[in-house]
């Protein structure tokens, strides 16, 4: 039975929304509402000027017989400037200050929502960057890599401290904490990451950068490839960092843990 | 401006989808559109036909000042049983098969897609339940956790095998490990579960329940209630279980090393 317009916007934004950056073709549409052609590049015209209008994304569109249109999660400025804000304002509580200097988290990193929109504004400057996983480290970098990979709609990987049976054979390197100094051991399931990867490194709080420096030394033994960092916070009170060329949506800096203050500022992802 | 209807729908679907089980005021769309009332109305009444239809979920409207609509997110039992019935073959593959009768989960616990089901699946069992907050224990049952938090709209809290620092005080407990007759230590950071929160347990692999008894024991050191109990798969080859009352997706049976096979079927969650 032939499906309506106004059904198939909303079924088609469904879908869209479902399956970001996974190329759709026109005739999959023309099938599931047995609908022409012609119909769905129009319904697909409107979606697509709604979703840059309100600031959720695009659509692009790949002409040809193996062509058709995928979705790409991209926030507008306007919007991750406001939300980014907010979380500055969130992460300069003073009960969040922690011995040692570091931050109380665990509360934004099991939001939900907050957790979305740090994927999409993650998604949003790597729009145009290959990427074929997300790797983290346990244990809180994991929901950023899972909002992330689903926003990219890539898989994401889970670098361990320990070494769990449940892994199987595993490859694991020993690495410099950049803060501490101190011989640290991570490894990564054998099967988990294809030779030749394009990855993107996210983690929740980078200090001098040991932790994510690690993880590129792990990239090495897999043969796979950097495609780029991405933290939640950076902390700029540690001297010289390990790693440059990294994204941060947060910056901590002037942490006195005496005087019970912060200072938090917008990290460098809008810088450009 | 008024919106047209195409736009709206395209938006007013993105928007329910993105905040299920938040009841939104019809004033809130109205002033967004600069629409009347009665054309939202009409607007949800579509958007509400199309999600059932495709087997979406659906929309609840409560009349009223204090009234609005709200998205729950419920997948058709249609399905959820082909899903589950594919999972099932994947998981049946005797290269998953680790030592001690374990079974390799990471790369579909790291599959955005396969993780927004699994999240859905639960959510629809648990559609009518009171859940304020879901909890785990690091590190699988993390992105099971997020799937099921980002459905039902709540927080997810990560209980820990380790102490550490970004986590504040914890409450740590001592439980039997159920497989191993081990005593293990979790704890949780204090900050993180409100006193009387109604809490959904979630992991990715059940045997004897150990993990998941140690967690209902910490529940009740926060004077927390247990909502419910859900987990990914279950193991039918241990004797008797520490727990009842919990929802699988996956059950495994009949494990043999030795003649590298497994028997595996689906969950106790299609049993009503």
């Amino acid at each position: 039975m032939k499906v309506r317009r106004s059904e198939r916007l909303i079924d088609m934004t469904q879908h869209l929304l479902a399956h970001p950056r996974t190329l759709i073709s026109l005739s999959f549409f023309a099938n599931r509402y047995e609908s022409a052609k012609s119909s769905i590049s129009e319904d697909l015209m409107i979606i697509k000027k709604t979703f840059e209008n309100r600031g959720i994304g695009t659509l692009e569109t790949l002409p040809g017989a193996a062509g058709g249109v995928r979705y790409l999660s991209k926030m507008s400025r306007e919007n991750a400037d406001a939300f980014v804000g907010e979380l500055c304002t969130r992460i300069a509580d003073k009960e969040r200050l922690l011995p040692g200097g570091y931050l109380f988290l665990s509360d934004i990193l099991g939001e939900p929502e907050t957790l979305h929109t740090i994927g999409k504004i993650f998604a949003s400057k790597f729009v145009n960057t290959k990427i074929d996983i997300i790797m983290t480290v346990a244990t809180k970098g994991i929901p950023i890599a899972q909002a992330v990979a689903s926003e990219l709609n890539v898989p994401f990987v889970i670098v361990r401290r320990d070494n769990k049976v449940t892994e199987g054979s595993t490859v694991s390197i020993n690495y410099v904490s950049g803060s501490s100094s101190r011989i640290e051991k991570m490894a990564l399931s054998k099967r988990s990451l294809p030779v030749g990867s394009n990855v993107l490194v996210v983690d929740d709080f980078m200090k001098a950068g040991g932790t994510v420096n690690g993880m590129k030394s792990l990239l090495e033994e897999f043969d796979a490839k950097l495609a780029g960092i991405g933290v939640l916070v950076e902390d700029e009170n540690v001297g010289e960092k390990l790693v440059d060329d990294y994204v941060s949506i947060v910056r901590v800096q002037n942490v006195d843990i005496r005087q019970q203050s912060i200072e938090v500022e917008k990290g460098n992802v809008f810088n450009d």
